[in-house]
């Protein structure tokens, strides 16, 4: 996928979210942000296990799973509305510090955004070193937001 | 995303098929298949309601949506393995008519990857009949595949 592309997909999910949160029921957010990031974390790990030399690096699969993070990577935002923070890990801190929240999250996109022209370019350590930011991304809203 | 990449991701998935039953346990197959098929509904809910205009085609969110149809497509079928016919909706008839079940999952997924070019288009009517065309590929496995 284009750079361009990718940027334009980040700006609608951005212009999606408030309608996204408003009209979803809470149980159907939770699913939704649940799902996406249970196959970011499927993609995340093979692309780590690639990084990390546990299994041989496959240009085609890694495109692969570089673009399905990037694309699920925009969608747990758009489903941490109100009424959402039943029957979750997630923490009730989320709503409190919001800002925060909302920084760690776009910062994690935003990586996440990188990954299909990192893994395109066959750059070894420029590949490691995002899937090394992307990893730091995610735990830094872990351990702020996510119980354990 | 270019047709070419959609192929190329196609084609990695299938590659990517055997292995991944191999080597996931059942209880996380179920769990992948089911993500993708939950965001795979989101998204094409969207673009569904938009070709029978109950809400406004917005090409930027109707773009989103079929990239996200086009790569979820390419997932479940990695996660019918062996012992995954338990806690699922997935009828047993999956295993004992495998042929199938598979000629109907690479239809759907087949019509899937159209529908970021049909988005592009802006041609209205190729939308509605592509979104008519995935509908039915989905209804047509869910019809003998998945218990009500």
């Amino acid at each position: 996928m284009k750079r361009v592309a990718i940027v334009a997909i980040i700006l609608a999910a951005t212009a999606f979210t408030v309608r996204a949160q408003q009209q979803v029921k809470p149980e159907n957010q939770i699913k939704y942000r649940k799902a996406a990031y249970t196959l970011m974390n499927l993609n995340y790990s093979s692309l780590a296990a690639m990084a990390e030399d546990k299994k041989p690096f496959d240009k085609d699969e890694a495109a692969r799973n570089a673009e399905f993070v990037a694309l699920l990577s925009t969608v747990p935002k758009n489903y941490f509305g109100e009424g959402t923070d039943k029957d979750t890990k997630a923490k009730p801190e989320i709503w409190t510090h919001r800002a925060d929240f909302d920084a760690k999250m776009d910062k994690m996109v935003g990586e996440a955004a990188k990954m299909p022209a990192v893994v395109r370019s066959g750059d070894m350590a420029a590949f490691k070193k995002e899937v090394g930011d992307l990893g730091a991304a995610c735990k830094a809203c872990h351990d702020d937001f996510r119980a354990k």
